[in-house]
């Protein structure tokens, strides 16, 4: 029995008299019109939203709401206390990005609900609506009848209307955001983490994600059936997935919507939803590119631990400054540098310190060299998923590193396992996911407090990117996702179509330490990657991140000197960025401006076919020419045989007028740099 | 980064080399040889079983084990330390169900692991292999390494090889087992309560479910990708999902597996993998038939409430003993008789008195009128889901009713918006899943509670039934699904299909609380429901329940005399069923014999095609002849029209020998009652 009051009112519904039709509440549209957004009072008393585009159904009404662990349910009989409307558009400025100047362009709608049944709790939901997307939130007051909330389950829904495809990677698994990305009908996602691609079968694509991900626990997307999906909370060790008090709000459910996929990736939509810069003056984030001792212990040719292989020493590091300094590369990341590495280091295990150097690194003589040099080390905080030690020593980690001039870390929260480590309030340590409220809250206070200390952070085994680096510009890039590593040691290694996939799903949400230049095009014992030299080459343009490593060895760069110039030319940091074509999965070109120069690059890459893709360069300054140095696929390249090193370096003239044919070889790419003459 | 402790060998193992196959632990089959299950230790070191079907595979290898809160991960690094193998053949007596005897064959494999590399921490795992199916548990030992379990997440896969279509009902929110059940492919599901069956390609049937689910949370299927089902503990309102100390042992994990949907009904398992009958003599638990002032309220003839149209009143009761005392039924069900029912009772406002009645109720005189007729009251007991409230007074409410000579009751724990309320250990209350632990433990406890009182209980809003009825044969029945009253007002009402779905889904897990025999074929305000009166007849063999109630109006019974008398022979207490023939979600029949005498009688559905259906009557005593009182569709007899009503009643004799030909209409059925002459 499912029994409300049954009155008369409810029961003409039960027979679908119209009597109670659904309330409309608001409704709110993009500036040029093509988005609208409705939100119903439903005749059973929830609060749905729903969303068209050009006049169509793309998103069904879906619920809104929450369950309470606490309190009861505010997921029905609510009432309208209050609408209201504004209009936004102003352009600001990235410190650093993709861009230079975004534009904040929408329509709001606010919605302030009462629930009066429960002694007139309030409630608002706010939506955004921008020509490219839509962003939605929840808004909890300080009231008495709520002073706190456990959120045990958020009833937020996305109901897809047309049939559409996914590319999604599963979540609930604690390493998830490092599974490869599916294809599959909508209706076959299980549990997915964002962002979430779909292509709806009229071609309209929606990314879905979340912005300003602040103090409660990551979104994952459970499909219900058919195409309903709707928000997971990630699960706390303890307590309700989230607990909040006072006034708060939750971050934004957001949606890209776009005609392509190219105009997916230009949205800056969960951007222009997070908080202004809070750090003020970051000119001490410098983005560049590094090298570093990394790379050859996934090829175990060294070791993190100590020992007669130990990659970390003065001696290996020095030759590493010596040439980054030669190249141009500003940066040096050492793995390997500090005690704890020896035996299990990961979870209940670690015995990291962040202070102390193994004997034979010598971190302050480095980094005294490497500034000499105009070089940085960049440090290294390898957590091994112990949270709960490791905010017992990030201050003096972080302090060491200030000290000694390092200005930036790369943090990673490796899991045997895959539980983090949390400290009990009260004493003592429980296992949980770094998906969690305190995940989140610990991964934004390592940010804060480097910032401290003016340093810049790349996260590995992260949290979800949701925008956070408008706040917080010390947060220059993380991992999430499957990296070049993968090609090293994976069991598969990343398929052929990897950086497609990504460039549409986990590019969306923002900075990649996806580690390309893999020139020798192997990974351990010499088993090759599914990969030309060229698109090593078109990733450092294709994949966005302010710091870019080149991860392979000194002597595969000394030894290809052609195709690494292209590596030391291209920067990390742009005044504009175009998509000229895309498909998920298949190809994608990007092209983006220099922040500090004219010049432009181009990345292009393929899946396993073979394409000709035709790029006007439009996007150049009309009536200038420019010098195209082209790294392209020689005719017979080929990933999958020894061609894969077959690449053509040649030059010509263009100008805006010329169309260039980008020939790309299966599993290829293509990378141009375009110089004013 | 996704590191272990890199290795040799697991770098051998990333390249896809052969130094680290599976270990196989241990492998066990069914008595008759056709069912093979293999337990595997996986290279990477995580425990695996597979279930093969006559040499193929049917589920593939897929993950044990735990991830907890409060220690390190239990899914890797083990080890086993003893393998033990034995078999068992019983047969053990049901004090009632749908057969008397039922045999209990198993080979059993028990596999004692350890995890060395965690202080030498113990798990078992216990494999049950049946002819008609597979049962598995985890043994928890009593150690110094876990003296207390908070299971954070049950990685336990099911992992189905062939292609599959599955019925399935959403998991997930609160009120979920009232949801119309599913068909979709298997790929499509998404979060699925259990019973879930599914039909391979080449016609194998697999039931999904739990068996002995006791203090330990509801499982529900969460679809992964592709074919991959995991467990997913229902979520605690705090703390992890599971919370035990010392000793124990999962729920069983459970697959009935046959070739066709009349294999799966015919099976045992759940019960057989219960404890047996704790309570000893039962015979104060009477299978019966009963009738009530129920249906109409549903109706909006009257009310729960107080008023002019207080339906629980002294009079109206009495109404219905007396007329279920002149047609045999032993029973009647008032609901509204307890003060409470007026305003919004349910959850947080709950307000119930389990002792006191309305002013119009005469509670005493009306059992003492019963009782003086053969007839008993029913009690109910409507919690509104609160269940914190409910437990402070059940026990004053049993001792009423048990004064009373009231010895059942019908329970409740409707809920607006899907949550009850439970108490917190230290005061005050907390909303949670009815399906946590928890509420698990709260829903065992009234039927144990209620055993003390020689009183048998028949649970709404239940969580779902796992065969403890073996082990406490007074939980005589439950609603668990989508029941008759959802004819009344439901939006929409129930299927054509309805019934058809819950015999080879819901009726799997036991008996259901249905209420058939609505010979007016209509709910609210005239609407017709999707049934023919023959099929309402069919409905009190087919639906099996110990308790059955006939819930029509008695004016209804009064104009139907015919059909009628069906309903007043056809008995709920059963020597023995056979299932002839069915096919998930098209049709079925049922034949049982009356456990007290040597009668038959059968029950056919089908779905909203007509068809003939071919029925030996081979499971009549051989040489014997037997009366057929058969009640079947009239030739024009039709769901969607007013030919609902057309009803053949006809004689004729039969022997085992003969075989007769049932011609049902479009949501039609045909009831038949053989009585040897």
């Amino acid at each position: 029995m499912k029994l409300r009051l049954i009155s008369a009112c409810c029961m003409l519904l039960a027979i679908g008299g119209p009597a109670f039709a659904d309330q409309v509440l608001g409704s709110v549209s993009s500036p040029d019109k093509t988005l609208n957004v409705t939100v119903q009072l439903a005749g059973d008393g929830h609060l749905t939203y729903e969303v068209q585009r050009r006049g169509k159904p793309l998103i069904a009404p879906s619920k809104l709401g929450f369950l309470l662990a606490n309190a009861p349910q505010m997921d029905q009989g609510f009432s309208l206390e209050k609408q209201s409307s504004s209009a936004h558009d102003d352009t600001w400025e990235q410190p650093w990005g993709e861009r230079r100047y975004v534009r904040n362009r929408y329509q709001e709608l606010k919605l302030d609900l009462v629930q009066k049944e429960m002694s007139n709790r309030h409630l608002s939901v706010v939506f955004r609506v921008f020509d490219d997307g839509v962003g939605f939130r929840y808004e909890f007051p300080e009231q008495p009848q709520l002073p706190v909330a456990r959120i045990s389950d958020e009833l937020t829904e996305f109901i897809v209307a047309p049939p559409a495809t996914a590319w999604w990677q599963e979540a609930g698994e604690k390493a998830a955001l490092e599974y490869a990305i599916r294809k599959t009908p909508l209706a076959e996602v299980g549990m997915a983490n964002t962002p979430m691609t779909i292509r709806t079968r009229d071609g309209t694509h929606i990314a879905f994600h979340e912005a300003a991900l602040v103090d409660y626990s990551s979104m994952w997307l459970r499909k219900v059936e058919g195409q309903k999906l709707r928000a997971h909370l990630t699960p706390s060790a303890d307590g309700a997935p989230v607990e909040r008090s006072g006034a708060f709000t939750t971050p934004w459910r957001t949606m890209r919507i776009a005609d392509n996929a190219a105009g997916l990736y230009m949205s800056d939509l969960e951007l222009n939803l997070n908080e202004p810069n809070k750090l003020g003056d970051v000119s001490w984030v410098h983005p560049s590119k590094f090298v570093g001792v990394w790379w050859e212990m996934h090829l175990e040719k060294s070791t993190w631990g100590s020992g007669t292989k130990h990659g970390a020493t003065t001696a290996n590091t020095k030759r590493y400054i010596d040439f980054a300094a030669k190249n141009g590369f500003r940066g040096v990341l050492v793995e390997g540098w500090n005690l704890g590495w020896d035996g299990n280091w990961s979870g209940g295990g670690s015995q990291f310190s962040f202070t102390q150097s193994y004997p034979d690194f010598d971190l302050h003589a480095l980094s005294a060299y490497a500034r000499q040099k105009g070089v940085r080390l960049i440090g290294h905080h390898e957590t091994g998923g112990n949270v709960a030690r490791y905010e017992q020593q990030m201050d003096a980690g972080y302090q060491l590193y200030a000290k000694e001039g390092v200005d930036s870390i790369k943090s990673g929260y490796v899991t045997d396992g895959g539980e983090a480590i949390f400290a009990n309030a009260g004493g003592g340590t429980h296992y949980g996911y770094t998906d969690s409220q305190e995940g989140v809250r610990h991964y934004l206070k390592a940010v804060t407090e480097a910032a401290r200390y003016k340093l810049a952070i790349d996260t590995h085994e992260p949290v979800k990117d949701t925008g956070l680096r408008r706040t917080y510009p010390n947060w220059i890039s993380r991992e999430g996702a499957r990296g070049m590593e993968y090609n090293a040691w994976g069991n598969p290694i990343n398929s052929v179509d990897h950086e497609v996939n990504l460039v549409f799903t986990r590019m969306l949400s923002g900075p990649m330490d996806y580690t390309p230049g893999i020139l020798s095009l192997e990974g351990v014992k010499g088993r090759p990657i599914n990969s030309t030299q060229a698109r090593q080459l078109a990733s450092f343009v294709a994949i966005y991140s302010p710091i870019v490593m080149a991860a392979d060895l000194i002597e595969n760069y000394e030894k290809y000197p052609g195709p690494f110039k292209f590596i030391k030319d291209v920067p990390t940091d742009w005044a504009d960025t175009r998509v000229p074509h895309g498909e998920l999965g298949e190809y994608v070109t990007i092209a983006r401006k220099d922040r500090h120069t004219d010049e432009w690059y181009v990345g292009s890459l393929t899946d396993g076919q073979a394409r000709t893709l035709t790029l006007p360069l439009t996007f150049l300054d009309p009536g200038r020419q420019y010098t195209a140095e082209i790294y392209r696929d020689g005719d017979q390249a080929d990933y999958r045989n020894s061609h894969r090193f077959d690449i053509v370096i040649e030059k010509r003239t263009v100008t805006a007028a010329t169309v260039l044919q980008l020939k790309l070889a299966p599993g290829g790419g293509q990378a141009i740099r375009l110089t004013p003459r």
